[in-house]
C-alpha cells in the first residue's frame, strides 16, 4: 500500500488549490466549508501555496461582526502552463496562466505518412515554440509542459510503451523531446488528461466519484474516485474500450471481439451507418471526423438514417455506460471529447434511456449523466493540470531540501 | 468531495490496525516501514489504540546497537465482535477476538418456506446468542456485530433496500433486530463483507488496489482501492453481475438479458450444465450447492461434461474478469465464496486462461489472479471488520467529546 502521508498531504494541495482556482478570491474560510478540511489544514496550505508564488493576497472581506477576512486569489503572473494533445490528426498547444485559463494556442497538421517518432516530435516542438512566442511570455516563467499522447504510458520512464492507432511501442517520448523543448516534461494519456479537466475544471470537481466517458476515435473511462485520478498499478485504467460488449461480436483492432469500442468509438460509429446503409451520404470513406460531423449535422434535421445511427450507437453506450453505473455507483457519468460533442444531446439523449433500461435502480436514481461542460480542449486543459502538479512536486521538493540544508 | 482530515485519520488509523494484526507483536518502527506513514503518525495511532484497549504492550525487542524498541500486540482480552452472514439457505454467526480470530460458531438452517424479515431476524437472534454463550464470554464485552445481507443496502438507515433473493423491499432490518440483539450493530452486503475481509485478513492486504470477484448465486466485484473500500455514492457499488457480457443475451432474474451472473452465477453454472447435457446426473435440479459441489467432484475426477461446463464458466468469467482488469488496471484479482472454493484451481485456470486471451497485455501483466486466502467464511469475518470499525469509530466520538467537556 502506497498511500503516504505525503501523497494524502499532496491530493489535500490540490483539492485547496482546484477550489481557489473556481472560486478566486475566495477566503480560508470559505475553503475550509468547501474542502470539509480543517482551518488549520487549509491555512497551512494556502501560506505553502503563498510561499511558492501560487497565490497572492488580494485585501480582505467583511464577516458578520466578526474581523476581516483575508482574502486571496490565484497569482495569474506566477508562472504559465503548457498542454500539449498529440492526436491522430493534429499537435494542439495551448498556454495557460495558473487559473487555467487559455493565453495562447496553436495547432499542427499530423499529415497520414509523417507519424514517425521524430516526425511528431519535431511538431510538438513547433507548436510549443509558437505558443509561447504567441503570448508574448517569458520562456523562463513556464513551469512546465503536460504532453497527452493516445496508448499506453509509463510515466516514471516517459516511454510511451504502446500506441495501436500509430502502432508505436517503446518509445521514450519524454527523452526524445527534452532536446527541444526546454521546459520540465510530463507524459501521460488523453483519457487521463480529460479525467484531471473534469477534476479540476468541470463536472468532476466536488463530487465524490465521477467517471469520464471518453468518445473519439478510441473510448476509453476515466476514474476520479474521492477526488483523485484513479491511474492504476500501471497507469493502465480506463482501458473500457475493450471490455467485452458482444461476446463473439465484431472484430476489434485489438485483435479481441465484441468490445464496446468496436461499436461506439467513431470507426465503430462508421460501421453502424454503413451496416444500416451502404451507400450513405453521410459515410465519407476513410474520415472519420468528416462522417462524425455529418452525422451530427443530419441528425439535429431529423435525417432518419443518422437518428438509427445514433440510437444503435446509443443503444450499445448505454448498455456499457449501465454496467459502470452498477459497478462504481459514481455520482456523475461525463461524455467527453469530440465525438460527445459532436453528437451532443441526441446521443445523451439516447445514453440516457438506455443507462436507465440497463442499470439497476438504486446505483441508477444516485447517477447524474451530462455531457462535459469543459469549452475548450479538455485534453490540454488536463494536460496543463499534470505540469501544475509536477510544478507543485517540485518546489516542495526544493522547499524541502532548503530545510534539510539548514536555508 | 467529502474525504475529509478524519476520514483520512480513520483510514490511517484502519491500516495501521490492520498491520498491528498481521504481524502482532510488532514495534513501531516496523509499522512505520510497512504503512509508509511517518513515524511520528505511526506512534500517535498506536497511542490512541493502546488508550482504547485495543492494543497492549508486550515487552521489548532489540535493536541493532540502538535503544531496545517497544512491542505493542493486539489486545486479544480487550473485547469480542461478532460477524453474521445471512445466506440464501442458512444464517452463521462467528464470535472473533480482536485479533479476528474465531472463538466460536453458529449456525441456523435457513427453510425455504422461512423468508420473511421476522423469521429471519429470529435466526439472526438465535445464531448470536448461541454463538455468545457457546464462547463464554461476557455480553458486555461484545463490542458490535456486524450483519451481511445479499442485496442493496442503506448503511446509514440500516434499511435492506432490495434483496433480489428473497424480493425483501425496504426492510428496516437494523430496527428489527434491534430489539433481539443487544449490540451495535451494523449492516452491510457480503461483497463488501468479503472484500473487508481481503483487505483485513486476506489478498488485498498491503496491496494498491484490489478486485474481489465474489461468485455465488449472485454475482459481484467489490473494490479496495488504496487500501480503501470503495462502496460507491449510494453504497452500491460492485454490481457486476449485471454487467452485459451478451448484447440481448440469456435473460437474467434482473430483467435484463446477457449479465455476467446469468452465465457464471451457481444457476447460471446450472444452465451452463443443462444446456450441454440436459440429463446429467451432476444436476440436482432445485439445489445449487448440490450441483455445484458435483460439479467440483465431477471435474477432479476429469469427467468431460464437467470440464466443459467448468471451462465454458471459466471462459465468460475470464472474459468478464478481462474487463476489470484493463478498467481498473488493479494489482490483485481474488476470486472469492463459495463458487470459488468449490471450483477450485480448475476454475482458476480456466480464468486465468481466458483472461489473458481477452485482457491488454500492460495491465495484465500487472495483475496477479488468485483464490482467496481466507480459511473460514469472509463474510462473517468482514462482518466483524465492520463492527471493529464502528467500535473505533465510536470511541474516537466518546474521547472528543470528553476532550470538549473538559475531562
Amino acid at each position: 500500500m502506497k498511500r503516504t502521508s505525503r501523497d494524502i498531504r499532496t491530493a489535500n494541495r490540490y483539492h485547496v488549490l482546484r477550489e481557489i482556482i473556481a472560486r478566486s478570491p475566495t477566503s480560508r474560510q470559505e475553503l475550509a466549508t468547501a474542502t470539509g478540511l480543517s482551518m488549520a489544514t487549509v491555512a497551512t496550505l494556502v501560506g505553502e501555496l503563498l510561499e511558492l508564488g501560487m497565490l497572492t493576497e488580494v485585501g480582505f472581506e467583511d464577516s458578520a461582526g466578526g474581523r476581516p477576512r483575508g482574502l486571496i486569489a490565484v497569482n495569474v503572473a506566477g508562472g504559465t502552463l503548457i498542454g500539449v494533445d498529440i492526436a491522430e490528426t493534429y499537435v494542439r498547444a495551448e498556454l495557460f496562466d495558473l487559473g487555467l485559463n487559455v493565453l495562447a494556442r496553436a495547432e499542427e497538421e499530423v499529415r497520414p505518412g509523417a507519424r514517425t517518432p521524430p516526425e511528431v516530435v519535431a511538431q510538438v516542438a513547433a507548436a510549443v515554440a509558437r505558443v509561447v512566442a504567441g503570448a508574448g511570455v517569458d520562456g523562463a516563467r513556464v513551469l512546465g509542459a503536460g504532453i497527452s499522447m493516445p496508448g499506453q504510458v509509463d510515466r516514471e520512464s516517459g516511454v510511451l510503451v504502446y500506441a495501436p492507432n500509430w502502432d508505436w511501442h517503446d518509445v521514450p517520448l519524454l527523452g526524445l523531446l527534452s532536446g527541444s523543448v526546454p521546459y520540465p516534461l510530463h507524459l501521460d494519456n488523453p483519457l487521463h488528461a480529460c479525467t484531471a479537466a473534469e477534476l479540476w475544471f468541470g463536472a468532476a470537481r466536488g463530487r465524490d466519484d465521477a467517471v469520464v466517458v471518453n468518445l473519439g476515435t478510441g473510448v476509453g473511462a476515466g476514474f476520479a474516485l474521492g477526488g483523485t485520478l484513479h491511474r492504476g498499478v500501471s497507469n493502465s485504467a480506463g482501458e473500457w474500450g475493450h471490455t467485452t460488449l458482444v461476446l463473439d461480436g465484431r472484430l476489434c483492432h485489438c485483435g479481441d471481439h465484441g468490445c464496446v469500442e468496436a461499436y461506439v468509438g467513431a470507426p465503430g460509429i462508421m460501421l453502424n451507418l454503413r451496416e444500416l446503409s451502404p451507400d450513405s451520404a453521410l459515410l465519407h470513406p476513410g474520415d472519420q471526423t468528416a462522417t462524425i460531423e455529418a452525422l451530427g449535422r443530419a441528425v439535429a434535421e431529423g435525417d432518419p438514417v443518422a437518428v438509427t445511427v445514433v440510437r444503435t450507437t446509443a443503444r450499445c453506450l448505454g448498455a456499457a455506460i449501465a454496467g459502470l453505473v452498477n459497478l462504481l455507483n459514481p455520482q456523475v457519468i461525463v461524455l467527453s471529447s469530440w465525438v460527445a460533442a459532436t453528437l451532443g444531446e441526441p446521443l445523451l439523449a439516447g445514453v440516457r434511456e438506455a443507462v436507465a433500461r440497463h442499470a439497476l435502480r438504486r446505483p441508477l436514481s444516485a447517477t447524474e449523466i451530462v455531457l462535459s461542460p469543459i469549452p475548450t480542449d479538455p485534453v490540454c486543459l488536463g494536460a496543463a493540470t499534470f505540469a501544475l502538479e509536477g510544478a507543485l512536486a517540485r518546489s516542495t521538493a526544493v522547499a524541502k531540501s532548503r530545510i534539510t540544508a539548514g536555508l
